[in-house]
């Protein structure tokens, strides 16, 4: 592939394409199944008649920007935002899709670079990459991508599947870490403000096997929209009420000065490797423990609990005794945070 | 929802998401998977144990231009991409995602004729849709999409699951329909060129089970790049030669006539609802048969053979009599013809 800048030909179907496949691609992914180079990937994965186990299947479009930011770039996004969405069904992934979308001008070394990065988190994350697409569009050099993903679950003795809609009255609510990074570091670097605040973008893998020791009731990576808007939509799904408790809600201090400075609120700035989960009261110190134990968990707290006070209301105390009532994300929120 | 175009907030993740969601995709997609809004769709396919069932996944980005086409539109396409390639490993197709990148100033109502096109695709072609993602960009009103799939193969007794590497010399090479009409349709478009010419976007789903009545040694379908590319990379992943015979490919008069007029070859112009597909000289009969049968096959026809004369060469037979060998497209080819 002789050229430095992708152009439309890269998305032909033909030579060029071909080129950019062997070139970009298929090293980086490298695997028994995407070698075969079929248009559809044939998955050692039996099927059949076991009572308990179901697949689970996601997908998710990123179009951050920048490309590659503090802390990750959107190869290692796509892996995290997929993977972490299966395992939040308590599903162990199995395979991800890698889809493309390249303006006219997308910069071949970079391309490079974000495959590269997508490969080693897949490796981190434990899925292989099984197929894949390239499209090329006019434009400006922008780069996007998207990423499908399969997993599965088996079901516990007398327990369901997990889901947003499993939180009970009396759960502890527990949040993975600390909140706003991801958010705090695309618009600092967007905005050229100096700051040494890293997207916290991660596969959330051994976190969640580990949990697996203990009965989750529901859990929800904290994306878009804030740990905020991913708890109201979880008091809603569940029919429940959740009250928080600002002061426990664990923020980096330099993400705290930086939402401050810009009128921000860490509780609607989104994340990309956190969790909040709830269990039961008399499973929160395991949760905890595991949770902490974990690669990206140290910080863990529990930040509430789940009420019945008006099924679908979320409130948080906060630190001068006070109550507010949170709602979902209002507004534009940051356009392209992922 | 009370915007007329897309706004950046409708990527948001918070309350426009989720009013674009209600709105747009929420009723065309219903079914009860869909229906648990939940970030990973759990699906109702028992993973056992079973020893010749295997998953079978595929992804492909949509950015054809014009989104609304003679005879389809990006909506369609995306179900038929996807769904067209899990026919050709044999799959029975299951579930697809829908994921939306849109630009800014996306029309609505256009967005909700796609979706409904999505939705009555994915119907005909007897998958249901899952889960989905929406984003938007900054642009003006471009709408891309992406669709992945998954469905399930049986291996049947003493033959593998049918691959891009299983044709056979002596084998029989059938089209199952008429060539060139999607790349045809988008350029006259494109063009402001009047023809009655209408894509063949269509879903196999009938004509691929129907076939699976005979031993199918290699399938493919023909899409980007043409039936040339396509049998090319077929005699190069098989380890055969191919020998066309010109005068027998099927090419829509009008079509060829249009070709004529700007110097296009049919053989490297693009389909959405054809295959090409070898087998034993002995079922050429019978799946003539059952592809003329089927929904989108009746011009299907036997147009040259698999030879062992030189691996991976591709052979045409023109009409005065001489061969001419064909290559991969190289160049160009149509841009954002998918």
């Amino acid at each position: 592939m002789t050229e430095k800048k992708i152009i439309l030909s890269h998305g032909s179907g033909g030579a060029s394409t071909g080129e950019l496949i062997k070139e970009v691609f298929a090293d980086a992914f490298k695997n028994e199944i995407l070698d075969a180079m079929e248009d559809a990937a044939l998955l050692p994965l039996e099927v059949g008649t076991d009572a308990t186990g179901r697949l689970v299947m996601t997908t998710d479009s990123f179009v951050v920007d920048p490309v590659e930011f503090p802390g990750g770039d959107i190869g290692r996004l796509a892996v995290c935002g997929t993977v972490n969405d299966l395992l939040m069904r308590g599903a162990k992934p199995l395979y991800i899709t890698s889809a493309w979308i390249l303006e006219e001008g997308a910069d071949v070394e970079q391309l490079k670079r974000l495959v590269k990065s997508m490969a080693e988190t897949a490796g981190e994350a434990g899925v292989n990459v099984v197929c894949g697409d390239t499209k090329v569009i006019n434009g400006n050099g922008g780069i996007y991508a998207n990423t499908a993903g399969v997993g599965i679950v088996y079901k516990k003795d007398g327990n369901e599947y997990i889901s947003a809609s499993g939180a009970k009255p009396g759960d502890s609510v527990i949040v993975s870490g600390t909140i706003g990074e991801h958010h705090a570091a695309i618009l600092s670097d967007r905005m050229s403000i100096e700051t040494d605040i890293s997207s916290d973008v991660a596969p959330l893998t051994d976190m969640v096997n580990n949990l697996s020791q203990i009965n989750v009731h529901c859990m929800r990576d904290v994306t878009r929209g804030g740990l905020a808007t991913i708890c109201k939509e979880l008091c809603v799904a569940s029919g429940v009420s959740m009250e928080l408790v600002q002061e426990s809600i664990p923020v980096e201090k330099k993400v705290k000065d930086f939402a401050g400075l810009l009128g921000l609120d860490p509780l609607y700035m989104g994340n990309e490797g956190k969790l909040v989960c709830t269990v039961a009261e008399s499973d929160e110190e395991k949760a905890l423990e595991i949770i902490r134990a974990s690669r990206y968990g140290k910080n863990a707290a529990v930040i509430g609990k789940v009420t019945e006070d008006d099924p679908g209301k979320l409130v948080i105390k906060t630190p001068i005794g006070g109550k507010r009532i949170l709602d979902v994300l209002r507004g534009e929120g940051l356009p392209r945070i992922c």
